[in-house]
């Protein structure tokens, strides 16, 4: 079959012959590939910055955000039957850790990142575990989701945390309006009844958010901590969801946030860098987030399903995949870049 | 001022000039009353059904529903000021128990429930307390909220409590699409991304429900726990809000909740009988309601602000109170009756 | 191999010979049965109680509550090897439900209950999941733990949850010290700070109830009620663990509830009878239990191995079973009867 | 009256003849002083550290950390009599702000700090509120508990937050056996079956931690992080208590801390300094957390009645106060310094 590899890195990826992938264990499945999200962390990949990091053998397969039809199942499998649409779950997860068993299958004691540290999605065919797959809803095809599978449901990971303890009229500043962050708008929108602040340094960004669920936009152009501390009588938010974490932001998400609150780290770059007398006197809270689990992957497609959770997306046939990282890397992509076999 | 009060049990009340309302405490508010809501409470209270349960010494003023603007507040007051327009909480409450230093007011030690136990709001002016005082946003009219103080929020938390454990798709069966349920499934509907499934015998009650956010209407002839069984394919909804609690609504809404599910008693009537083994081996919680606390109060004021909350009223002078009631028993007031003084 | 068998209802259990058992799948267990419980479930499969519930086929081998060593495992288990000293989850669940994805693994869509509706662990080996596999700590034996896997899994899974809830100084009462109550003492000792008020027909059990973590001892001889309520200042309790179920004990075990309590069901038998108004005019919670999660049970052989948990057995040989048996029946066990094999 | 007051930044303090407190509003309570707890602040506030932040007026009592009898009491005053035995909550908060009708009542809006910001308690006697006393117990004197009122009480309210999330058998490292890490660690034993691993760079510390309560006490002399990963097999802590705060505790403590663990930030001096892709990346949480609430401190006042939490301390008359202070600042107080009015 064709797939796009990494063969070295600072160097472009290759289409390639290479076999399809058999299955191995009685609970992998095949899945025929519908679409792959292309990715920032695609073009970090190459640039080797996961190199050490995932210890992956070249060449390989690239492309973590997948989703497709379910091709061929091993004897155990019983959640998924071959041609069922499916979205794929990021991370293959072992199922028998404690992690896993309490739900929290991301910490997962020994997992694989197919498209990280094993062969992924921008090819025709992918191995993956019938504990990743997440049957889609007929609505949906796999080319309007796969790029929700990594980014998207990292945004609604965090989106849901906050959810869960915002009231309504809380204030809630979204810092970022980018790929993540039109994601965390969009499930924020859908599962509180708090009031969202936007921020970006791009105003057509913020046009973006408006449509789709900010209550509040405000162009993050040195004015914005002040603008949020008047919007809020100067106590600052409830929660600041910051999906950018570098150039300052999280010093002035701080600035931004109110006595008891929650800040949510989603994007990152720099360090967080805070006296802990300021932690203490405040009574402030930092919440890391990583990808969300496997239920959350159903939600956040239970959320498309039902229309509350919209991507735009650029596609591409699987061989255009390096005009679309160039369209990527240019600021070209509207949306999500995406690659169909 | 006038009043209208209650003089005896199973007669009319009355419409009569009483002393205004004084300061007597610190803490003490007296509100000019803008808006009272009729109830079917005060319906129940004139049949003598709260007699015995609340002591009240007759004639007293009726009226447990009030907002409008302050008049007069003692020294200690310090979070409203005369001229404010407020919604008042239907209890006045100590401020000192633990219940009420957890925030869980609703459960003080030592309170009052004006319009019960002591005078309301069918008056020109109400004595009331600073910790009762709820300012209103700009947008929102005494009259606009009244009829919120007290069936709404007994919705509106209850509405909480579920939309805190609902995730997306999951099923929320609400049984009664009243004045109660007509406010819940706004509460639920901007608080969760859940699937509003919404019973009632009346066909009209559930077309306002689908204009109000219900997902699914199903009218509630005898097929409806098989309706909401095949729906949730056999297994039956996460939760169930049940405004009704009579006419054999609770058995039926054990019978459409899935396991480990919750159902929420809010409407009140018949007993819960239900076998010891069926709770346990589904493993399925009852969860009671009463009215909201002071915050809840604030949340609500919130969601109607925003928009996300709306009842329709029906609008009577003070001195028509026996054609509002009379309104009220015939079944010919759509949302709710109220009196303006 | 040998192993206990029901060979038909209202009729003795029968000692045969049968085959061993043989891995079958991929996650397949086969456990050298070290200890299983002799429970009055065991009693009641006897009489038929389970037989249209189970559908069952007989013959068939009893025994639901196991420990002992790996004795072989399937391709696919990573999570023990042969050799380990395991205790099995009562259940062996799917693992790919939404359910058991989300660590509620006990409400798994698909699970089977061995000694219940296929074979168990009267006998020298059982076959079992990977996923029903809780390795045990060096310094417990199979003999020490066996009979905590379902009724022991039961009281710690309500235990937990009244725990979670319970703030210092909160009185939790606990209805019933037997072989249940007798846990769930321990556990909420462990896991709480609250007081712990212990009701039991039995003094014997009492005196037992005071050794492991009672607080206080009440003779439930009818003056009980009173007795928890001149304890609590007249308000009740903040929960009450029901581990009875039957005999009026949940009608006694409401009016000793305070205002917004939770009252725990796990014993069985008689049905909850309560006007929803009083549901709601106190505002109280009825809070299912089943049997513990497959963490919770590693959580309670945690607390095994920590000693804030211990059983007291009578240990019999497998071929012993009809007099342990006749010794439950005949009240003569003091706490828990085990077969060794 | 005698009080020892602040006259004047970098000099000692005066012991001086000044009037007694007078009720001045509805809910003030005047409290003769039982004891007045000596803590580390007081000599910061001398150091002139506070003088900008508080803006008290010189003279002025200092004190913090009281306990007493009740003196007199304002009209409205409900809660507690003249005679009572009380605790004072360290703040005197207003009741009427959302944070204080949350429950929430140390982010009240609008709140004094006698002994910081207002006359405190080193003296014979103290104004407050009655929402800042707690009944004692009748087994409970001032002397006993006066220095739980603030550092011991925000020890407890962190403890609380960790207990709430800590399951039997995870471990819970605390870092720093001193003042504050000495009343945590009996709390968590209290409140927790965790495993409670202690360390401290002082030996005789970690002696009189084990008698407390911790399962593990290690030497913080280099080698504590790696003794911490071994004990853990690798992964860290589900929890790290951090009564220190300074000298590299912060960036040691995040070493020590597993996946998805959540740091409670208690101490303070230096900087949380950690590069956002850490947080994210094994997504760890970082708590604040500043003084406990009322209800808190009730809970305080319940395991110090229990005999849960035991507080070594050194008692000097009011008058000795310079040599309780220079003890303290030589180490030679072992426990809390109190001085006794």
């Amino acid at each position: 079959m064709k797939a796009v590899q990494v063969t070295g890195y600072h160097r472009n990826l290759e289409l390639r012959d290479v076999d399809e992938p058999k299955l191995q264990g009685p609970f992998d499945v095949v899945v025929k590939v519908g679409a792959a999200g292309v990715c920032r962390t695609d073009v970090h990949i190459l640039e080797g910055q996961w190199a050490e990091k995932s210890g992956v053998v070249l060449p390989y397969t690239i492309g973590h955000e997948n989703a497709g039809w379910v091709h061929a199942v091993g004897d155990a499998v019983t959640n998924v039957s071959v041609g069922d649409k499916v979205i794929l779950h990021p991370l293959i997860t072992c199922g028998l850790c404690r992690a896993c068993r309490r739900g929290d299958d991301v910490h997962c004691e020994s997992s694989d990142f197919p498209g990280i540290d094993t062969n992924g999605g921008y090819a025709e065919y992918i191995r993956t575990s019938a504990r990743s797959c997440v049957k889609l809803a007929g609505s949906l095809e796999p080319a309007d989701v796969a790029a929700l599978a990594d980014a998207g449901l990292t945004a609604q990971h965090a989106a849901a945390k906050a959810a869960k303890l915002l009231r309504p009229g809380d204030v809630c500043v979204i810092i970022g309006a980018g790929g993540l962050g039109h994601i965390g708008i969009q499930c924020l929108k859908a599962m509180s009844a708090a009031t969202l602040v936007v921020l970006d340094r791009n105003p057509a960004a913020l046009t973006l958010a408006e449509e789709i669920g900010a209550d509040v936009t405000i162009v993050a152009d040195g004015s914005h901590v002040d603008a949020v501390l008047d919007l809020t009588g100067g106590h600052g938010a409830e929660a600041v969801v910051d999906f950018v974490g570098e150039g300052g932001a999280t010093a002035e998400g701080v600035r931004m946030l109110r006595r008891a609150g929650n800040y949510y780290v989603v994007g990152y770059g720099e360090n967080i860098d805070i006296p802990t007398i300021d932690v203490i006197s405040t009574e402030i809270n930092f919440v890391g987030n990583l990808v969300g689990s496997y239920t959350d992957l159903q939600d956040l497609m239970v959320l498309a399903a039902q229309g509350r959770v919209r991507l735009h997306t650029a596609r591409y046939p699987l061989g255009s995949f390096q005009r679309a990282l160039d369209d990527l890397h240019a600021g070209r992509v509207r949306g999500r870049a995406i690659l169909i076999p």
